[in-house]
Formats: structure tokens, sequence, C-alpha cells
């Protein structure tokens, strides 16, 4: 069975020498952020030839971003109003380093429109949609009514002010009881009455109008359908301004005070129909305002009428991305990067598979025990776990010490394996080897998020955890 | 576009609270070795709810495998010969932790067939193949009899010793010039001649013939096709007893002395063509013998003729398994634990994709500077680099004391990526971000492979890297 040398095609190494990515117009590129999704940036600009300067507050000098990019410079004080949300000050340094593009990373400025609009007319790349994209979709009201002109669907609703309690009764039965009265000028879950049955909505809906205007000044209610056991999915997207992919969903339902604590994909509450349906429709509607960039798109799904409702978009990348690459293969902070660099889409859609489940933890410096207080401190000692279907992505290393002036997020503990099932035995033994010692940290929190059957089978809503989490404390108080 | 209940399918997570594994026959293994393939062993079977038990030495007590393991059994002295090496050590040990089942790991006894037989006697599980297997594939003329047999293509030769000059001529026609001549009773190297052409035949035979009986005492000679650029490509097989599955090859042909120093799958010097039938050959060898557990075959690959030839086979893991992992997304340990409990393959040959690149640095406490001299000792400081396509399998922890007393492989950095020059660009910066103190290791050594032109194109063969180590070694001492 010898191989002719006749049958040989051309030697496939002829050309790999070549190397992965030149960069065409991003030589430098300044990332104004902190924590681990500055370190991720500056990974992913790496790996793709460029430059990568880390902006740092004064309480950020010695970061591991700081110490992994390529220079670091001062951007102004720990207090991240005159740092990390000082336009001005992210964009003197990018002149400072000679950047040609600026990576906002999530949080801060990542989603100031105004911000992206200086970064644009300074001449630089924002490393995200256009500033006007940013605007429209940054609008709920805006994202709300484009997401219906792409057929999208939203949640049942009044779509604005009722007038009249006759109205109301006429809309209220369109979109099916429970409604929820909710004041316009309300917010923060602030000013929201529910109505069970047409009796009710009689009794409650002046009642909300009258609340409404003693607290808000504004007598404004509308009519929300009422999703009792709602689920937060949300839908990755990818754009070059032409065309756009997506990248499958992101279940984020495990949230205590709408943060996110635990996300995985694929979702387990999707069908394969209905995971067609949602992302097809967040492909639409990022189609319709030829978004750039990576994006995400979140819905509520309401598992027990089986329909999904447009929320609202987040223009920028997310904490929970790793999930999704972890799936899909695809690096979404590089993709970002190469659209900023004038590059079209990589991908069709059909080049894009699902493969495996993945799952994220996030590690907070908070402590559980303590209604999760922020714990800032110096770390000790740092096992990280390892091995086949881990990844880290943090801002940590032995010795270092978090200030306290930002939000908590120390790392993400990311599975992937070739099922859900495994991926959680896989979690659950890379959990076993976490070992972080200076702080208290969420570990323990996601040791018995594991435990738990409910979790374990993917049965869970965004209510889910806080009602959980009054049975765990109940049950530590008991055991201290 | 709402989605109606009716078009709904079963809800997907009614089921998923299933555990991913549930041992049959192996409720506790124990892991016979140290090191990074300790670790990785005890992860495995962490992922599939079995008890893993450490079988530790003396100096091995505080090791990362110790700590990892449910628990860590003494099994001797710090010398291999007493511990590690030692049958009786290693089997009552089992008996006190009362495992089931025991792994070998790699080196030490993993490929002795007299113990796995000891292993089998006691009515435990060796996790690997049958103690007859190891026996017929650790022999190399049985091995090569039985790839013959499997028609499975072994470098032309002579096929035992040559008695004759006109004996000699007609089978090097056969074979091809140059051919070597080689001493029956040499090895590693020693008593080989080449002859270029039958003039050269006529003078080289009877001086390898009169040397061979002055060195060894043994005249004999025998021929085979010398093979100057040759290649070495190994494929993974898989295997239950009943059927096996090959998992595509690994190129390792970055070599110092006969030690592999950066591995890679899949190759970059086989086309479609020649890969599928060198991956076939080998499921047709291992199905020959009915292989059970994971397995590796050995090939030279004579680039220029666009041959392969099968040279010996290792009936265990091995130590670049990872970059198989990678690109398969199938776990060989964890296969190999449900192999050894009794379960059929999961996987048909079509299951199995090949799917992006992945590289394999082997980081050792030696001093690349100081002819690789073992460098044992305390780390002191250890950042790993992390985030996306990045893997370590280590045994290290900071603060951690490297024991004199074995190899000096001390982690293993695996990177993926969708294709072989992103899979570049990521050690590159993986390579970057690593640090190490307290030891001298064989980092630097990687970094200034990646720099080399040829092994980015993947032009190289298995004496490429002593030749590049001459120069590499003539730059650092100008240098110093």
């Amino acid at each position: 069975m010898d191989i002719q040398a006749t049958d040989i095609e051309p030697s496939p190494h002829k050309d790999t020498a070549t190397p992965f990515y030149q960069p065409k117009r991003i030589r430098t590129v300044l990332v104004a952020n902190r924590g681990e999704i500055a370190v991720r940036v500056i990974r992913a600009a790496h790996e793709l030839g460029m430059r990568a300067v880390a902006a740092v507050s004064d309480a950020d000098r010695d970061s591991l971003a700081a110490r992994t990019a390529d220079e670091a410079i001062h951007i102004g004080p720990s207090h991240a109003a005159k740092s990390y949300l000082n336009p001005a000050a992210i964009l003197a340094a990018a002149k400072t380093c000679g950047a040609d593009a600026i990576h906002p990373g999530y949080g801060f400025l990542s989603e100031n429109a105004a911000f992206a609009a200086q970064v644009e007319a300074a001449g630089l790349i924002f490393v995200g949609p256009s500033s006007q994209v940013i605007a429209t979709m940054g609008d709920k009201a805006k994202a709300r009514e484009t997401a219906q002109r792409a057929d999208v669907p939203t949640v049942p609703g009044s779509d604005g002010i009722v007038h009249s309690l006759d109205e109301a009764r006429v809309i209220a039965a369109r979109i099916g009881y429970p409604v929820m009265i909710k004041a316009a000028a309300g917010g923060g879950g602030r000013g929201i009455r529910v109505a069970c049955d047409a009796a009710q909505l009689d009794t409650e809906l002046p009642l909300a109008q009258r609340e409404a205007q003693a607290a808000f000044g504004d007598g404004g209610v509308y009519l929300e359908r009422f999703i009792a056991r709602a689920r937060h999915i949300e839908v990755q997207v990818l754009g070059d301004g032409n065309d756009v992919v997506h990248l499958f969903e992101r279940e984020c339902s495990l949230q205590r005070r709408r943060q996110k604590i635990l996300e995985e994909a694929p979702s387990p509450s999707l069908t394969p129909a209905l995971r067609h349906a949602l992302c097809e429709s967040a492909t639409r509607l990022a189609r319709l305002v030829k978004y750039r960039s990576a994006g995400t798109l979140e819905y509520l799904f309401d598992e027990t009428r089986g329909e999904f409702y447009f929320i609202e978009m987040n223009t920028r990348i997310q904490v929970e991305h790793p999930v999704t690459e972890a799936i899909t293969g695809i690096d979404l902070v590089r993709e970002m990067l190469r659209v900023a660099d004038g590059e079209p889409l990589r991908f069709r859609q059909s080049d894009i598979t699902l493969r495996g489940a993945a799952l994220e933890c996030r590690i907070n410096a908070e402590d559980p025990e303590n209604d999760f207080r922020p714990n800032p401190g110096r770390i000790d000692e740092l096992v990280w776990p390892a091995g086949p279907g881990v990844r880290i992505d943090s801002m940590l290393y032995q010795g270092y010490t978090i200030p306290p002036f930002y939000d908590s997020l120390l790392a993400k503990l990311i599975v992937f394996d070739e099922s859900r099932p495994a991926a959680l035995a896989r979690l659950d033994r890379a959990l076993r080897e976490l070992s972080i010692s200076g702080v208290k940290t969420t570990v323990p929190l996601h040791r018995a998020l594991l435990a738990d059957d409910d979790i374990r089978a993917g049965r869970y809503h965004t209510n889910y955890l806080e009602a959980w989490m009054t049975a765990w404390r109940a049950r530590l108080a008991e055991e201290a």
C-alpha cells in the first residue's frame, strides 16, 4: 500500500510561513479599560500583530494589563470619573502613544455614543459600531421600534402611555393577563403593579397613575405583559457594516440584582427550532442597522409560552463572550479588531457551527456570606485550575493587591466540553482545583450552585437565583 | 413572527440533570505515575466521577498530583526503581486504597507487559491494552511483522540478515539507494554505514560485517532504505478491544537526542490524501491486534518520496496527546478510563473531525544554554499564559520545589487556534506572557524556535533541530 509520488498533491506547507494577520490600519491599539477585559484585548491585539497600550489609572499601574501590554500609559487618578470615564484623558493618551484605534472593552465609555463620536472626530478608529448606531440602539424606545421594523418580537405591551381605563382594557385583553402597569418615568423595577385580570386592572390602573405622579412627577403609565418565569437569553452577532452573522445564543438567567453570575452557551432551554428563530431574528435586526463589530441582542424568553421578546442591544463585547468563543471556535475580540482594521467578515452563517457546551463562572472579590460586600485585598496564594477544556480570563497574579475603586470581577472561569453534562462535570473538578487566598470570593457560591439539581438540569429563570440565595443564606446561618 | 406553543418541541432540558458518567467497575483509580501526567489522569477521573488516588514517592509527597488527588498513598523512596518502577509497591498501594484500576501514565511501568499481567492477575483493571498486546507490540520485530500482515508499509529493507554480497545487491536494487547497512546487534545509531550505489555497497558491506563482528561479536548486518529527511509522524488510535478509530496524526519531528521538543497536530507536511492513507493504515494495524485503549503508531514519513513507514507502536498515552485532544475535541484520558470501565467506543470514525491546529511546547527544567543540563530547584514566581486557546498541563505551583530525581518535564504549553498560522501567533503571545523564575527552563529555546522561518513554515525533519541548535548555541555564545 505504498503511496506513489505521483499521487501526491502539492506539499501543503509551502505557504504556511505567511503571518496569521498583517494589520492594515491599526498598528497600535489603546485599551481604554482595565481588569480582565483589558488583558483580553491585549492578547487579541498581540495575536494579530498589533501593538497594545494599556490606559491605566493610578491604582492600575501595577495591573496585569499594564504588565501584559507593550506600554502602559497613565490616564489619571484612581477615581474612574477622572480616568476610565474621562474622554479627554483617553484621547490624550491615544495621541501620546500614537494609537490608531481605541478598544473600549465593556462598561466605562464602551456604549457612550458621544465618546465614540469624539474618537471618530479625532480621526481614530473606535473598535465598535459607529457612534450613530450606538446612539440608536442605546435608546430603548428607538431600539424597540427598530426591532419591530425588523419583525423581531418585543414584549407585548401598550407601545406608549395608556390614557384611559377603556384603552387599557382593550390593550390588556390583547396582550393577555397578567399585565404589568409600569410608570413611564420609573425604572430599575420601581413603579410597577401587576394586574391578573380585568377587575384588578380597574382597581390598579388609577392607583398606579396616582403613585407615578407622586413618585416621579409624571402620571404616565404603560402596559406590558407580565412574564413570571422569564429566561434571559442573548444572541451574539458580528457584523462588518455590510453583512451580519450570529454566533448562537448565551443563557444568562442566573442573576443577582441584575448582575449575571453564571452564564452558559448554548441555552439549555431552547429547542433547535426556537434557537434558529431566535438567532435569525437577531441577525435580521442587526442587519437592519448595518451593524459593525461584535454586539449582543438581549431577549426575554417566556418558556411557558415558548415565545421570545427582544429587550435591548449591547453595542460592545460582553463579559460572558468566552462561552460563545468556546462553542463556535471564533475569537470575538480578534474579529472586532479585524473588522475595525477594515476587513470584511470572514464567515458566512453556514461556516459557523455550534459544538459542545460551555459554562462561565464570574469570580468576584465579594463575600457571599456577608451580602456580597466587596472584598478587595492582597492575593496571597493563587492556584488556577487547568488542563483540558478550562480557560481562565483574569486580572490576577499571586501577590497582586486588588484596588477598592472598581467593580469586583476578578476572573472568569470558563469550561468547555462535548456536552452540557460533561461541562458540568468539568466545572465541578475545576472548582475543586481552584484556590484563591487572601480575599473572599464568590467561589463558594459557585460550588453551591453547581450542586443544585435545578441548575444542573437547566431549570432556572431570572428570579431563580434570588430565591435560591435566601434559602442558601439561611442554610449557611444554620451551619455557622 | 411570534413562535407558537404548538411549534415547540419538548423542552430540551428535561433530562440534563443526568450525571455525565456513572462508573460501572472503576470507583477508584490508582495513578501509578507522577508529574503532569498524574495530574492529567486525576482530572479525567474526577470528571468521570471516579475517586483518584496518587501514588507518591518520598520526593512527591507535596506534589501537585498529591494535592489534586482525593488521597495520596506512599509507595517508597524517591529513587524510581524502588517506587514508580516497583510493581510490588504499586500493587500493594492499590490494595491499600481499594483501587479497582491502575492508570500507568507514560514512562515507568506503562509499557511493561509483565506489570500489566500482574495487575490483571490481581483482579485489577490495567488502564491500557491487554498485557498480551503490550508484549506483541512492544517487540519491534513482532510489531513490524504485524504491520506487514496488516498491509501497513514498513521501512523497505532486507527483512533480516543479508548473507552475501550478491543477495545484498539484489535487495539494495529493490529498496533503492542510498541504503543503510546496519549491524543486527547494534542499536542507538551505532554500527551504521551508508551506501549510495552498488559500487559503494561492494566496498562497505564487508567493512560493515567486520566492524559488527569486532564491535558486537556478531557480524550479522541487514539493509534498510536510508531516508535523508525523515519526518516523525504518529497516529493516535483509540480502541475498545473490538473496534478501533483514529484521531488523526501528530507531527513530532523536532527532537533533540530523540526527545521531542515541540509537537503539532495536524502535521504540516501531509496532503489530505496522504493523511487519509496514513491514518487508515494505523486503524488497520490496531484493528488486527484488537487494540484496546489509547495507543500511538509511530511512522517515518519520507517527504521526498511521499511515502510513510510504520516503525513502532506506543501502547499507552503519550506526552503530546493534548494536541490531538485540541483538534478533535475528544478527551483521550477520559476515553481510556471509560473503555477500561467496560464501555464500548463512543465514536465511529465519521464522528471524528479535525478542526484547527494545535502546538505543544515541552517546558523542561533544563538550561538550554548549558547543554540542557537538568535544573531542578524552587519555583519562585510563576505566571502562566491564559485566555482563549491556551491550555497548561503542568506539575507546578508557585513555591514548589522540583525534586532532582526524575525527568525534567515541568509543563506543557498547548495552544489551539483556527489554523496553523493563527496557532503560531497565539503561541507567540502565550510565550510572551509566560514567566517562570527560580529555575532555568527551555522557554528561551521555544521562543527562538518560534522565530525560525523554516519552523514557522513547517519545513523541518528529525535532524533539523540538532543542526539548528548548533547554530543557535554559536549565536548565543557570540552574544554572551
